[in-house]
């Protein structure tokens, strides 16, 4: 399998992404990796990493880079030799496999659907990312890639999830929830009571509405919303956990006394923190796309870029975009006309 | 000030609501109480905590109860004579000064708007609640109100925000975010691009777009959005810290040597819980009526219903309607016009 790397992306660029990609590559004996990026940023990173050395490992100039305050539509127009670019146009011309990118969500999306097109019957593709729970994780999507979405959009959205949930967490017929403000069948807005009837006649797994609570309780294995409202949701439980993270800290750092208890709960503030670091999450899937692309966080360390490319790498040997294909394509007369 | 108390509301009704209305008929001595419920029901919890003893304590019998699962429409039209509806009535009637229930959020708020109207140049009421952040709090609406929002909705939310948080927070020329998906002035849809058009132009102190994790940094005092994004914003943050309270538990209950420092740092933890425990931020205010509603959550206990209770009480004592009204009223014309 080969991995395109857009070395540049990300607030800390080839220090961070270059890290994660030796973890990787060294955990993984029979990936290659295809690097992008600025040769005086990238090759020093390289050496100090070893990856330059490795024959799987191949370097590719880029002049260009995709700034995180580009506009989409800019960095499509006029950053055609920028390393997120060649990395996406080498899962286009099919020598990679699939891509990684922590750079701007905007332009990789721009760039992922204007280079590798929409797969057959798919409208929007949609940001998919993995969400701890109290037991096994959930995928949400769409967490930014589209504001406003029809029914027949958050359609797509659940058979893509569910595509993805069963082939890389193996989870057969995996349960999908439409998020919505409450479980009963009166609410919501007419987009979403489209949805839900669309999901209850297709052989989807559907199981019903969902509140914002239930992504953290493992009730479902895909769930399913439009990007503004994901966006807020992944956001809004990623600042109370940091809030809560930062009292906790400040607490057992009031005095002396707190302090020696907090040293001695260290072994096991590290276990609670392991179970729901999102380094350890990172990795969202760009769906819908003849090709595999994968978004890291910005801030993104070694360990989470890393995860990142453990993501795309399983996606890439499940080949995720084909069999969401086949799965649209197979009952795609069925769907379709109840989506009319 | 007198108070209305629909005592049937809630998952515990009359055990819970009561014994919360008795805390703050102790601790606000100038306080009246009209306590709405069932005789059989509420009668026997008045002795236990007293109250039935009290002059400053009237119980009216109603032979109807709003229950979870009804329809907002239907308690309308056939619950006239429930303690819910009495409630309201009471404030409409300027017989009680603001009135608190646990009960269904929609008939609530069906029964407010129907009964109280709605301030003039208010399209929508809205639910106000207030979160947690590391240093102040921050007032989040609309937390489920209305689910599609224009953006003179959005304006209108952001008025009635300002004022509450001036009012009862003493926060000065509090300053206002827009919830989007991004800082970026491209970021967002139509409606939110709109609203902060509007919200520029307008005498308020708008500070621009913030994003999910900013609700829980304190960065600004109130924040805007649909009642949907709202409601899933503060469910997903409510799930979050559940499943990390629930992770942190099963860690220190592991073994013999983790409960015990556990057991070590109870008073750490507890101090914790108090910052952020969601008893102590309960009461939702139903703003833009004639007239002051607070919601209480429905799981709540006797500690979160009396500081649903101290919310009611804290709004009339502010006359937050009026006050409201003559804002909008002041710089109504400006205001209007931008909104055409």
């Amino acid at each position: 399998v080969k991995i395109a790397i857009d070395a540049m992306g990300g607030d800390f660029g080839p220090a961070v992404t270059l890290d994660g990609v030796a973890t990787v590559h060294q955990k993984h004996r029979n990936v290659e990796f295809m690097i992008y990026g600025r040769e005086s940023s990238v090759l020093p990173v390289m050496k100090i990493t070893g990856l330059c050395t490795s024959s799987r490992v191949t370097f590719f100039d880029c002049s260009e880079v995709v700034e995180m305050d580009d506009k989409p539509s800019g960095a499509l127009r006029k950053k055609k030799h920028s390393s997120m670019r060649k990395a996406v146009d080498s899962v286009g011309a099919k020598e990679a496999h699939a891509c990684v990118s922590a750079g701007n969500t905007g332009a990789l999306m721009g760039m992922s659907r204007f280079v590798l097109k929409r797969l057959p019957n798919i409208n929007r593709p949609a940001i998919c990312g993995t969400m701890p729970t109290l037991s096994k994780t959930t995928k949400l999507l769409d967490l930014g890639g589209n504001i406003d979405c029809s029914s027949a959009d958050l359609f797509d959205f659940s058979v893509m999830g569910s595509v993805l949930s069963e082939y890389t967490e193996n989870r057969s017929n995996p349960s999908i929830g439409l998020l919505n403000i409450g479980e009963e069948e009166m609410k919501g807005n007419e987009q979403i009571k489209c949805t839900a009837d669309l999901l209850e006649k297709s052989p989807l797994n559907y199981v019903g509405y969902v509140e914002g609570d239930d992504i953290f309780k493992g009730v479902v294995d895909v769930i399913v919303c439009d990007g503004f409202v994901g966006n807020v949701a992944l956001k809004a439980s990623e600042g109370a956990a940091k809030m809560l993270a930062s009292i906790a800290k400040e607490e057992f750092n009031r005095n002396a006394v707190s302090k020696t208890f907090g040293l001695l709960c260290t072994p096991i503030f590290r276990k609670l923190k392991g179970r729901v670091d999102p380094r350890n999450y990172n990795g969202a899937s760009i769906l819908g796309l003849n090709g595999t692309v994968v978004k890291s966080h910005g801030s993104a360390d070694k360990i989470s870029f890393a995860k990142a490319v453990e993501v795309a790498l399983q996606e890439a040997r499940q080949k995720i975009p084909e069999k969401i294909g086949v799965i649209l394509s197979d009952s795609n007369h069925v769907k379709r006309e109840e989506k009319e």
